[in-house]
């Protein structure tokens, strides 16, 4: 159903008038593992979830500043004289810009993609608003978006999660950027509005991530949207808001779904996963893998990286499946298929990626064995009931950042991280090859909505087509040496297929 | 696109010649593992080449009899006076029904299926008539077929691959069966013929393995189509035929593809070949897999089993790929991409798994060194140019069942399997478990076919409805002592799901 | 022990009253999988119990020719007019030599022996009686021995496992080789017997596998060890016979027990095994491992690779142990360690590999479930009680060569491979590259134990100097294009290690 | 030769001299990957390399205290009054003795020691000076020591690495113990004083971690040794010293070498390592494995460990190798074996593991691609050439604690990390499991010294038996939830093995 589904055209005004009635209710999201864009807006908040995750990792670079004055009461101008950003210290460019240029260096697509499009500028006169995490790899997003041709005007997407110095790298170089490490959430909205709303600034196209500056839009400048070629969308929760608007029929402008791309949720979920459940777990507690018992929960992608990672390590791997077509894909793996029940007494380490709530609840807590860790690699933070350890009986003790002990009155101790948030959220990093996959998706994206023919586009929200799928994945290929064999005419023809692809139907994983 | 395309009613002579017309041009097919049922139909052969394909392995336990005489010539009845039927000789049925009971033990799904529906008898008044291959396992399936309600009426899809004490056991039990090993053309087209062509027998169902079946009522009696409510089609070239009446706007009933069903795939393709890519080459060369330099063309789900097989054994793979998802996909796996050029000198083993045509040419097999092992795991016989090699200045030997040494003029021997047919139909045997999963897949959906309400099916082909997947793969999890866990209800509401299932997106592999 | 124990000198007649005193008992033996030296000689047989061993594999090329007269009764010349040998048919040779070329190709490592050692000629004069089994690998081993110098006689180790057409190409090229297939037990020692005794013929050196030969000459010919420089024994129950002569000091002169040398022992044990555990049970039962649970009874080198190959199929394998290191192997690797009779009931794959006798017994067999497939890697036909499953309540069924089912009262089959003998031997074949370690490795000791110098070896029972071993790997290197690394005169100082090895201490494995 | 030896007794002053005479040349030494115990004295130095080394991990939980004044300057008394310790701050006892019980939670081997020998206290009387890295583990050792009976003097082995909390904790129960983080060598040399000088205290037995402890006594009060019943020394370098004695024939008790038990070196080279290389990468560079091209240079255990890690992560990996026994098990376990200038300029990360010097030289470095990790997992600092990169041309940044970027002229960076010197050491923590397996040891070894009868044990070092060695692995297996088979009468009478082992000879791995 991606992809298809007429809509009327809709007004600014009442689009926003129904942005207001949706009820993002408790429904099924798909499986998303990038760290950084998990979380369930609810309306009662006007800040998305995610945007107040804590996000240690990628900031572990900055230093924690002592200076407490606000960027907002700060007056700085870069080495060119302009002031058109907020940031914490314009002084600390040269660190930044080392960061950037050392991300540069593992994001190889799009320093080809700059290359490659550079001549045509296939962004030329394209007004860019963008709200994401302000990093070093993001930053090499930005920049290339500008080598295409771009105007960009930045915000960040998470209060935490800004490298102050990549922010001040950018400043330095022109980008009107506002954000810092460490915001208030008016600060958030402070900083959104002063990317939008500028005398004389009309965005044409929007990239955002979780959906907090579309929703911004939305809610102060509807009609902002009459201008606005599309909206290039990259974690679970906006995509899940537009489809809201979208099936409310109330979608005012294509929007591009770059979240469920297959390179891209390939990489977030299996290739990824299979590599921070480990590192996770071993920068929390060391645990040894071998000779342990550990059970994941639900063998979806994320479910199948992590126990053949922990399998690859000598762990003993129980998994729990609903549904029998991935139960019988794990028998086939070897792994034993249980119920929870069956093993909780005896694992050593519980891990749930299922995507569903209260998989592990105080029934099986208690019946864990002193010591277990337990942790969360699915989604959000329902998966594991941690409110039902948050009772008197229990005591908890912080021994690490991100571990708690949770003790039972006879001595008994879990080791729960992370207090049931996503482990890779918070106890790991993304590689930047994965970021880099993501930040290619998220430009060739723009490039294909803004330069996309007047109605092969309509008011919906749109898969990335597969062909510029497998081109992110084709510009990835270089880095390991990669050498993709070509199709001859004859060969093409036999199959059926363009040279040049789409290779695969667009349901292929 | 596929169970969609609306189609105007045609009358039975309509599709007759419609299918006179249609060109079995070389197109692409879907990717089928199954030994049995590959080939591509070209127009100027009444059969098609994968009921003539040899078929050793299924075969095996089969005694090689002496007696000369035609079935056809010969007057036999059952013990309860029977003769509506033409095998080898009847007298084998003791042999042939220890086989039959031995398939029972190891095809659960269908015997559970047996219980749990015979209550109801699903198939009351079904009459099916079958072309299949004539085995222990398939006999397990007629058998059940028969115990929920079915009459049934079967021959061979395949001139070689009858096991004549089962086909025996069956005639013995009351089965109208046509079929022994060894067939002509003339045989096998007579032998069809007694199952449809019967005073009073007007079938209502058929279940065919290559599209012969349906090929000849087809031809010889379209007013048949009017009582019939469907077809249930497993290969791909009968698959391919009816897509291609589909889109045609001819087909004249309702037909199931259980060809494409998610668990049938995965285990025809990824966890058969990921066995039997081992068994076929040690059965052939006794090779040392530890330590060997391979190169795998095609990393589908073939490619994907056949590599980490290998890579398992401590064989160096090397993947190539055309379709850089695929491409990094492997690269992720650990396996160098390369083309086949790069490394075709170094290789000890090449292996086909693509679907292609001349994916291995003869300048290929010019550079390849001593004693190199080629064999294909894809498709049909296409993948390596074996024709290319029928030259005078190489000498073929052949050493043993199905291993030719090629020898050019310095000596250098290249050893080709199979003569380049599939290694693991000519070289391997099926699993009971995967035609296990394969005969439930059928039965499951004749009884949908046969009891859908009038409207759900059009003249159309159809996958196995998401759900019915589901409970194939569910029917087996026993064998493997695997306990699926259910969702409670508070689950199921918050993933917006039901809790019976389908559990994932039609797409889903 | 091995490699001390000094020991009188001794008078052939002594050791011949000496070796008719000895005790076979019931003793630990070393652990040898190559599928064609094991078995316990009893005294009360004249034949070692290997010698009579089926062994249908390593024939599987030869034709069941069906003249029946003796090769004894016949008189063959070779076309340069030669007799003195004693084989099957003198016509077959050109099939046989085309079997050892087909080996030399496959033997890079004797051919490089060949090369290297041929200018020198470093067995000139050696005259060398050999009884192994005659195979094209043996071939190509004898040969190589003939281009260094040696003058061979020789004869055949098994009554059943002679290649008649390699006998036939060895007798052609003028080799005294006295073999068939299907010799009787009188005709076996007659063959020795005409390999050493012959008119002005006084063996310098013997390779033995299994010990038949030397036991002849110590009864018959006691005398001859006065001019015998040494003996080259490749089996574990020939090495164990050693033993206990140099036990009672009574061995004439020195061994060499080529058995135990850490190439050999890594490829027949841990490399070997590893894939033929999975050729093995493909070959005699199809079964499909994927999701199938296993126990892998002991985890020693065998036991090691037998659990690596399943588990990487996508079975579910549990280990039982003996001893503790072992035992927190299995763990660290990943296996559940378990008694016995926790997962018998459950198991679908039962694989002895210790060593051990009665390891699995009746108790067991009752409890297995149905279906359950019973083999041994391990040792003789120990491990598996099989005695206890000749009784009346149950019946044996042959269903296929080297495979029974034996049915319970209930109905309950076990299927019981190679009735409990070593399933390597019975139902799969030797690799060409495992051979040719051996083989090699016999080469280098008969090199070694011919030149060595007055006084270095004693009558006592050596292992191969750790550099010649470190020589034999190195021989097959070139065969995966594997470069080795080369100590600088710095490195090898720091090291302590002299620059050409060996680089390890004796006992590295 | 371990073992072995003779040697005639030697009063303490000869001893002393003999000390001061050896030369503790650039030797070889046996391969130890504990990361605590490396290095290689020097004579010009007067404290062991392993005494300084920096040690970050271990002391992860330990607060960085303000207070700057020397413990040795304090006045503190534990809550019982006394006084007979040096330590930081006895009021951190709270926070160590919960790591403490945290860490007997996971050393169930010790806890079990206890038990099982409290009854008879096996060191009742024991006299037991120790130097050791003081560590919650450690502190669960000698809390076990003195709950077996004996009394207790501790120091640490090394300036960086006491845990404060875990050395107040010990002093506040009682032991005697003069450690702290950050200690000046002159403050080591005191702590260990004031372990063995005492008035009326005359050690029984020593536990060293480097040798200091037993250079100290050697040095200063050779008499002691006359009373001493033994040492038990752990690390490689301390092992190393103990051989050197005993060769000049001057070690003057009997000493055990923990270091080279089996279960012991398995663990803390394969198993610990696997996991090891993975976390060390992971925490200084957040590599993403997958698809990255690797070269292990060294396939023994550590060697093994990382390839097989690596390999399971998605990586290429490449060996080199000097031992051609080694290189042929590379190729089996399917690594490519190369020489390191063939792959150099197209590898992502360089590990060495070769216990060799100069593995890794400049040309090496000069010839590496942009962003080449390099490191070192083998031996001390001496594999990767670190010296040569101090040039000027090359410009030197560090980017994080312990990663350096090394940066050339033409601006390639190569990720040098933790120096050159071992980055399990360095950036990777030791499962408590490891550590428990090295203190169980211990424990076994000190109770075997102190109770052997009189005669058993001469002036020489000692492997721990095999049979104690097997007793720590047996006393691990609990924590698996593992069950061990034991032999019956009758088998083990056929193997000719005591029931209760040992159950391999001395050499096996």
């Amino acid at each position: 159903h991606y992809g298809r589904g007429g809509s009327e055209h809709c007004s600014g005004e009442q689009c926003r008038l129904v942005m207001q009635q949706i009820q993002f209710a408790d429904q099924k999201q798909e499986f998303n593992k990038r760290p950084t864009k998990i979380g369930r807006r609810s309306l009662s908040r006007s800040i998305s979830q995610s945007s107040t995750d804590s996000y240690s990792s990628a900031a572990s670079y900055t230093d924690s500043s002592d200076d407490e004055t606000s960027p907002r009461d700060k007056q700085q101008k870069n080495s060119k004289g302009s002031s058109d950003f907020c940031i914490k210290n314009i002084k600390q460019t040269d660190f930044g810009r080392r960061e950037i240029e050392i991300a540069e260096q593992e994001m190889p697509a799009l320093m080809a993609l700059r290359k490659r499009a550079q001549g045509e500028k296939p962004l030329a006169g394209a007004k860019v608003v963008g709200c994401t995490h302000i990093t070093a790899q993001t930053a090499v997003l930005i920049e290339t978006l500008t080598a295409l041709g771009a105007q960009c005007r930045w915000a960040a997407c998470n209060i935490y999660s800004t490298q102050n110095e990549v922010a001040a790298a950018l400043a330095e170089r022109g980008l009107s950027v506002f954000a810092w490490k460490g915001e208030s959430e008016d600060d958030f909205w402070w900083c959104i509005d002063r990317c939008v709303n500028l005398e004389g600034w009309q965005p044409k196209m929007i990239l955002d991530d979780g959906g907090d500056l579309t929703h911004w839009i939305y809610k102060k400048y509807p009609n902002m949207f009459k201008k606005i070629k599309g909206i290039v969308e990259e974690s679970v929760t906006g995509v899940h808001r537009l489809y809201q608007l979208s099936k409310a029929g109330k979608l005012c402008v294509p929007a591009m779904n770059v979240n469920d791309s297959v390179t891209k949720q390939k990489f977030d979920n299996l290739y990824c996963c299979r590599e921070s459940i480990l590192d996770g777990l071993k920068r929390t507690t060391d645990v040894m893998f071998g000779g342990k018992q550990a059970v994941v929960c639900g063998y979806g992608e994320v479910g199948k990286g992590c126990s053949a990672a922990l399998k690859a390590m000598g762990a003993i791997v129980y998994v729990t499946e609903i549904d029998p077509i991935c139960a019988l894909q794990a028998c086939m793996d070897g792994f034993r298929l249980v119920k929870l029940s069956e093993v909780i007494r005896q694992v050593d380490i519980v891990i749930t990626c299922t995507g569903n709530k209260n998989v592990v609840v105080r029934e099986n807590l208690d019946r864990m064995k002193n010591g277990c860790i337990v942790c969360n690699m699915g989604h959000s933070n329902t998966e594991i009931d941690v409110a039902s350890l948050r009772t008197p009986e229990l005591t908890w003790e912080r021994v690490r950042s991100q571990v708690d002990h949770v003790i039972w009155p006879d001595g008994k101790r879990i080791v729960l991280l992370a207090e049931g948030r996503l482990l890779n959220l918070s106890c790991s990093t993304v590689p930047t090859f994965v970021l880099s996959i993501t930040a290619t998706t998220q430009a060739l994206a723009l490039i294909e909505l803004y330069n996309a023919p007047e109605g092969r586009y309509k008011q919906d929200v749109y898969l990335l087509p597969k062909k510029m799928d497998e081109y992110v994945a084709s510009l990835h290929l270089p880095t390991f040496d990669a050498h993709l064999t070509e199709l001859s005419e004859e060969q093409a023809k036999y199959l059926g297929l363009n040279k040049n692809g789409p290779f695969k139907p667009n349901y292929y994983r």
